[in-house]
């Protein structure tokens, strides 16, 4: 039995088996075999359980992806009987009384170099299936396991360096009780995937891929962000007991799931949620979300080979927006670049994407990208509350050209006779530093503003949130950061504006009384979070959060300000 | 005669011819050859060709640089006498009846695959030595040149994609008369390193390599950021006599070599310079500097394969603050990482190297850098007037723990009963946006502030200052940088501390006036910037510009700031 530490990125406990979604370790020594004749054997064995193997995912890959999708594993079966590729492999094994790894990776090395080599495509995707089949023979030969996410078909829980959007894509939600991986924060997308999919996980344990092997029991603890490995019996039972209480205590939120939010002193916050696609719509009712605080439109744009059209856009505004049923619907227009790629759009490479082309940056260039989102946007608008908001401004130059395009489609539809509603508000994210030191000056001219702290905080830190040797600088509670969100809330309130925020901070526990007490009118978060904030800030009066907000805008440290929220709300 | 526009980032005008520092374009087609007996004669002419060069790089180098690196070439030209190597190639040439461009990459491509494969060092180097080789004698076949730098022995101006600091090591000074390049910004290394080397230059014209041939007439102006190419002779004289001007000019400047910088009004300012190495203190010196504002420590970190030893920073520090004789030195302590590497610290690779671990984050974990550094400046600061800082501070626990650590150090110099300065001012470097926000509570225990305005502006706008896509966010005249400098300018007066600034902001002239008016203490610049800057200043009423700066905080955008400064000043 043993034990990890790491970030509890999503609530709940998971106990369930262990499955290693890890790139395996395909290194080995060239090695002189006296007893040739068994290498070759122990060679075809190997190529035997590839085989079977690939007949098995072929005949799945034909029932679940098609025909065409399964073509490619055919390909691979036939790399597999190709006499000219063995031939050679088991000659040089014979001859040369080489290790069978050593003869199967020169011999293929060399096809695929000739293939590369030759200016025709069929000949380079050829290259690619002897690449792919080498690797799976290797691993048999050496006896690690190639994974195949695809393939799980009991419970278990993920153990990862870390989960990609395209990773979490393939995983199948009724296996997957759990996960817990190596690096990442709360503002990873592994950790808001897993709160979004109500899996709870622990990241950032350092080790996980290393102390957790295959098959191996594991409790996954999202409350306290612990893994326990192998655990005693005993230990199990505690666990189903935490387990079954933190269920009773979800049971207990539920009652406020028609509730307003007010504080215990009459004051009203809106708690909305953080959607991705209109998929999402189920959770925000589930948890009496109030409204979308923040719908992000990448995901539309996502796992595909080309731009979504304008129809398919509208299609899913107008889902969200009638899905609402009237209440408020902020839409983020499209925010790639940075760790949001899309390959179809082939942006160069750059040495800071963080600190690049992205967001309202690249919409402001690529402009036809932005116009069929906005045309969309507008038509849709007639089909609920829709607020429209630009990510990452840096200046009223940028907010203004941005505006100025809007209104350009918006009477371009309208002369084709299009309805628009007259009644969209035009936001803007607040996620850039100098954003919020000039709040003042944008409450002028925008309808509201909703704080994307996730950026904010690494921004004003100057610390990249998914590097974990400079985590330690992502602080939600420094005072520099407070005194921004007070300067931008100050700033809308003096111009009858309102402010939220929909970053992660919205629905932090210790966040939240200074928030209230600041004045913040609206917090959106994953959804499943929104009932426990509710039940918190019941409890709150929002004149003592005022006094406290005061307080700790002039501390010195973050610890000092947790220090004080936690005297002042236990 | 074409022309090109790029931003000026160094002053003064250079006419000389085009020395373009551009890999070739080593592309070419698989052709079909009929005369297959000339194409041989061609490919043997070519490798004659690399020959006879090679042959001279070797004897140069032999002088230049000793045998050992002598002995790089004489390997090539082994390469390029192996028949085992050659004969081949001509083979194919003749038997596939195709392009000698063809036959030699395909050939050495062979050898290289196979050389690499081996587990062998020396082979390894072989593969290394075929590539390069390869390269040349491709330059010959394709009639393109390989670029040499340390080769240049007539007056050119350099054209280049960018400049690294590895580029410019290799340029010799004498010859280098200018340089212009596609990309980069006024605060690009390229530019930085060449006010340094007073070296006309304008940068980030987008199309200088693709523009200026070779051999090509070229006039850099560095005052309006143009570049003439092929020009009339009118024009060569007319610029020559802007140069004549600006000589003049800046022998006018030179009478105030001597001139304390005071302002019409009679307010005193400090004109510092920043520096690199000690060999730089005669051109503060020469330009009336009176101080150092930032010592970048960097350099004595670079361009070799180890630390520097405790003793060679001593010497350094010592050299510098001798040579000062008295006035202050401020050293900013080690600022490695972001786009500042240290191959000998293998340092991981970030995927947002300015968000990462560098600096203060890396000395406080790599404390045995750290401590060296400290002991080596303690040591030295009873030769002058020093002062340290420390960059990349986020959080006054960075701050504390920094300061401790040199207090540790100090006390055991002491005991080992070594001399140390009782008058060193401790401060910290604001670049990052939440120390300039928290500006108020760092005042409180720190000496001074140095605002570095590269990083702060990247870091405020998050856009990085490197990446031409969105280097129109680099907004130095922004309302919200200058109320983020206001922060820190007020925060230190309030404390009786003071403010320096030591970014390419303070060297400029459309933010001196306003620097003038928020209460600047000390402006740190290029050496060759401090006359000019002392001219503009001693014109100057101190109380205008406090009206001009309270006026420019609240507008909305760098273009009206820019036009409030323009109308003030004229």
């Amino acid at each position: 039995m043993s034990f990890l530490h790491g970030i509890a990125a999503s609530n709940g406990i998971a106990i369930a088996k262990a499955y290693r979604l890890v790139e395996p370790d395909l290194s080995f020594e060239k090695k002189t075999i006296d007893d040739t004749n068994s290498e070759v054997k122990r060679f075809r064995m190997a190529m035997e359980k590839s085989t079977s193997e690939l007949e098995v995912i072929r005949d799945r890959a034909k029932v679940e992806l098609g025909e065409d999708k399964a073509a490619i594993f055919e390909a691979h079966l036939l790399v597999l009987s190709d006499p000219e590729l063995t031939g050679p492999i088991e000659d040089k094994i014979q001859s040369e009384k080489i290790n069978a790894e050593f003869a199967l990776k020169e011999t293929a090395d060399m096809f695929i170099t000739m293939f590369e080599q030759m200016d025709n495509e069929y000949m380079k995707e050829r290259a690619a299936d002897i690449r792919d089949v080498t690797k799976r023979v290797l691993c048999h030969l050496l006896g690690v396991q190639l994974v195949n996410p695809s393939m799980i078909a009991e419970e278990v829980i993920i153990v990862a360096e870390d989960l990609t959007p395209s990773d979490t894509a393939q995983l199948n939600r009724k296996f997957v009780k759990g996960f817990t991986t190596n690096i990442g924060g709360r503002t990873s997308h592994s950790a808001i995937m897993a709160r979004s999919l109500e899996i709870p996980a622990v990241v950032g344990t350092k080790a996980a891929t290393v102390e957790i092997n295959n098959g191996d029991m594991v409790i996954v603890d999202g409350l306290k962000g612990e893994v326990h490995i192998n655990p005693t019996p005993e230990l199990v039972e505690q666990y189903r007991k935490i387990h079954n209480e933190f269920e009773a205590q979800k049971a207990e939120w539920a009652k406020l799931v028609n509730e307003k939010t007010v504080s215990a002193d009459g004051h009203h916050v809106e708690l909305a949620a953080n959607i991705g696609t209109p998929n999402d719509l189920k959770g925000v009712m589930d948890n009496g979300g109030e409204g979308i605080g923040l719908y992000r439109t990448e995901f539309l744009y996502m796992g595909r080979d080309q731009l979504p059209t304008e129809e398919e856009q509208f299609e899913s505004y107008k889902a969200v927006l009638e899905g609402m049923n009237g209440k408020p619907v902020v839409v983020r227009t499209l925010d790639i670049g940075g760790d949001k790629e899309l390959p179809y759009l082939e942006l160069p490479k750059e040495l800071n994407p963080f600190l690049g082309f992205r967001a309202i940056r690249l919409c402001l260039e690529e402009q036809e990208i932005f116009r069929t989102q906005l045309r969309a946007l507008l038509r849709a608008s007639s089909y609920g509350n829709l607020k429209i908001m630009f990510p990452m401004i840096a200046t009223l130059d940028e907010f203004r050209q941005a505006k100025a395009i809007l209104e350009e489609e918006k009477a371009k539809l309208q002369s084709e006779g299009q309805t628009v509603s007259e009644k969209i508000e035009l936001g803007i994210m607040v996620e850039i530093p100098s954003t919020a030191v000039l709040a003042d000056q944008f409450a002028k001219e925008v309808d509201f503003f909703s704080i994307g702290t996730n950026d904010l905080i690494q921004y004003t830190m100057a610390a990249d949130r998914m590097n974990q040797r400079v985590s330690y600088l992502y602080q939600p509670y420094s005072p520099s950061i407070l005194r921004l969100v007070k300067m931008v809330i100050d700033a809308s309130h003096a111009e009858g504006k309102w402010t939220g925020m929909c970053g992660e901070m919205a629905g932090d526990e210790t966040a939240i009384p200074v928030l209230l007490g600041l004045g913040l009118d609206e917090f959106s978060m994953s959804a499943t979070s929104i009932l426990k904030a509710r039940s918190l800030i019941r409890n709150l009066k929002k004149s003592d959060m005022e006094s406290l907000a005061q307080k700790v805008l002039n501390m010195q440290t973050t610890d000092q300000v947790i220090e004080a929220v936690t005297a002042a709300t236990k």
